[in-house]
């Protein structure tokens, strides 16, 4: 079965006088709409968890840090239904992570200093939209080494 | 006459495990279409200069250390043909910049460390689009204080 969580290499353009990172083009697979951009930072061995976007498309890269994320299938249709997803996002390798929507995440910082993830989302922000839960309601490792 | 580089302050919604960033919406002021959205890193010190994008529309951000920023109008047929707009982009305070197409722009890093702009675009990349000059087609102060 094919990973419901799209993985795309991207592109980083070295230059001396400072790099340029690829994000995401309207024409890129993985692209479904433009509602919102942002970032969030998350601290070093600070964990944010639990999310569920119930509509919301995100593509997500990590263009400063290295940040641990864990995803749980919450689709109740799927035969995937709770199958877990680990994965950390950095500069290198360099690339983008598109998670449908019903996927449970969390994440935690790794490095020292900045970690700081942006979101390309189909949708703009809408607390309607997002469910919660605590950080213990998924017994995940979040000192694993990937 | 209004500045034809429209600012628009942004949000910073500060938690203790890390901060998130505003950086735009679809239904934001100076949103115009969504071409692609990226990252150029500029190191201490150094320059990059200058570009010109005869149809793109800029929306320039800085989520990590300050760059300065200086747009001199191409507009052949504006009133302020040729003139100086000089902006220190950063966290503090923390805005986007919306700049239209015709606008000369060169950047220099400010911060140690990473000063990470991002751009969206309303269009794709396109090296037919991007008109060049050497840095020193200018003649403007990369030292100023702002």
């Amino acid at each position: 079965m094919a990973n419901p969580i799209l993985k795309t290499d991207l592109k980083i353009i070295n230059a001396e006088e400072g790099s340029v990172f690829h994000f995401i083009k309207n024409t890129d697979v993985g692209f479904k709409n433009f509602g919102e951009v942002y970032f969030s930072n998350v601290e070093k061995d600070c964990i944010k968890a639990w999310k569920m976007h119930k509509e919301m498309t995100l593509n997500l890269v990590v263009p400063v840090g290295r940040v641990l994320f864990h995803f749980i299938d919450g689709r109740k249709d799927s035969e995937e239904f709770n199958k877990l997803h680990s994965v950390v996002l950095s500069q290198d390798p360099y690339f983008r992570l598109t998670v449908p929507p019903m996927f449970w995440f969390g994440f935690k910082g790794l490095a020292d200093g900045l970690n700081l993830i942006s979101n390309q989302a189909d949708l703009v922000h809408d607390p309607e939209e997002v469910d919660r839960k605590p950080i213990d309601a998924f017994d995940v490792n979040w000192n694993m080494n990937l």
